[in-house]
């Protein structure tokens, strides 16, 4: 059987790359992407059957650019799965602690390992585009005054030496990520329903909104709002709960949601994610 | 009478020194400062009576940092403005629209001229710090080959040429910026409060702490979730309001919410912002 073939934003060894390993358990050919636009586009034109993203990360909130590129694309959430984020330290051979003047991740990254960089002396964290990225350009250009951090599946991929695992302040950090694909899911037992809509800007819209869901015993897990483009102060809201669209009671409340909003939009039913711990996998 | 010191984010001619000349009518010495977290120590410290951020873009959303940093100090929201953002493009005197190869400005301003910038042939967008950080550059590094994009004040703040102004793909586009000092803001006729709350992750928590004021009437203007440290899933709101938190029927609805929420602080209760053009201040 031919394996799927899984768009994701970033360089080999990318947090990305090992949530969709842990998602298809392995089972999976990745294609990288430089931008998230390029994972939708991906998926749409059929280049690859599924697109991964990271949605929201624990620690630093939500991944806006992909709300934003969920309403914009026609693509259905199918599934998600929570990744348990773990920074290490990554030098080319060779290379002792001492001799580290120049941290390069992603700011993000950088920033959940503040203690352990304000730990070291003399150290300067320095902020480039991409996780697995910052660990090619230290491979690429040799840099011996340095280090990245990154996935150990990233200091794996580029044949790099892990000098210590861990590193990140908050051992909670965890990404939660969305597959995506040109189909809906199958129905699933544990369902967890993904939707956008918007409201009429008056008293109460929002509460009436959030009735429906309420007045059916639905457990809201997620609301997220958005502004409307060239509507200043008007916004979407993204709401996730817990149960699939499908539901006779989910059904209903989107039903009645419809009579409320101005417009609405269900981006998947899929089932709800376990957390995973990224292993190593080999190439 | 001694004027009131206001500090704000980035370079003098930035959006946020503009607000704060349209909120104090100009009469106002500002003090810029190079990270959101300095604005806010400025004012806890007394250097400074007020200081002044960006909270949310009509078109890219919410500052969530910004958001961040409220929590993490105790400051009063005093005021709002709302300002008009009107990007332009500004160049060293003698550089011509044909000499123009890279355009220099905030990622942000950036993305919102695309459309001009896509116009225009063998241009590179080349991200930079802050807005008038890219016409300090340009003016410093003396650079015949680019321009920048920013206000039409850090033109006039650098003695530079506007070639061309209104430069934005949408206009209906505003930054609406909080004013913060130690002490509350006096009493307000038509005001607006903003609060944070975290809520028991149980169902239907969000939807009772919100009924609290659709029960009373009180119209929601916003709603905005983070994420709480080290308890993954689970967020503080950021609601605003209208009304001041010492309106009979809102001090009550505060109380209500206090018997549903596990923190609850308020932020500020403030007169309703304006919106404004930022006009072009002498030194």
């Amino acid at each position: 059987m031919k394996k799927l073939t899984v768009a994701f934003q970033g360089e080999l060894g990318a947090y990305s790359e090992l949530a969709a390993r842990e998602f298809f358990h392995a089972d999976v050919e990745v294609a990288p992407r430089p931008v998230f636009e390029a994972v939708f586009r991906a998926v749409e034109t059929g280049q690859c059957q599924r697109g991964i993203i990271p949605i929201e990360n624990s620690l630093a909130g939500s991944i806006h650019q992909n709300y934003d590129l969920l309403l914009k694309h026609r693509l259905h959430i199918v599934g998600e799965i929570k990744l348990r984020i773990v920074h290490t330290l990554i030098v080319n051979p060779g290379v002792r602690p001492g001799d580290i003047r120049n941290i390069y991740s992603h700011p993000q990254a950088l920033a959940q390992c503040d203690r352990f960089i304000r730990s070291l002396k003399r150290v300067k964290a320095v902020p480039v585009y991409d996780t697995a990225g910052a660990v090619k350009m230290i491979k690429e250009e040799n840099i011996r005054d340095g280090a990245a951090i990154a996935s150990a599946q990233a200091a794996a991929d580029y044949s790099l030496k892990v000098l210590k695992s861990g590193i990140e302040s908050d051992h909670r950090n965890y990404t939660r990520f969305l597959i995506l694909s040109r189909k809906k899911a199958p129905r699933s037992l544990h369902a967890r329903t993904t939707v956008v809509f918007a409201t009429r800007n008056v008293a109460g819209a929002l509460f009436k909104s959030l009735s429906v869901f309420a007045l059916r015993d639905i457990n809201l897990l997620k609301i997220e709002s958005r502004p409307i483009q060239g509507r200043p102060w008007e916004y979407f809201f993204y709401l996730d709960f817990e149960g699939h669209a499908d539901d006779p009671p989910c059904r209903k409340a989107l039903d009645h949601l419809r009579e409320i909003a101005t417009s609405l939009r269900i981006l998947g039913s899929y089932e709800k994610g376990r957390e995973a711990d990224g292993r190593v996998h080999k190439r």
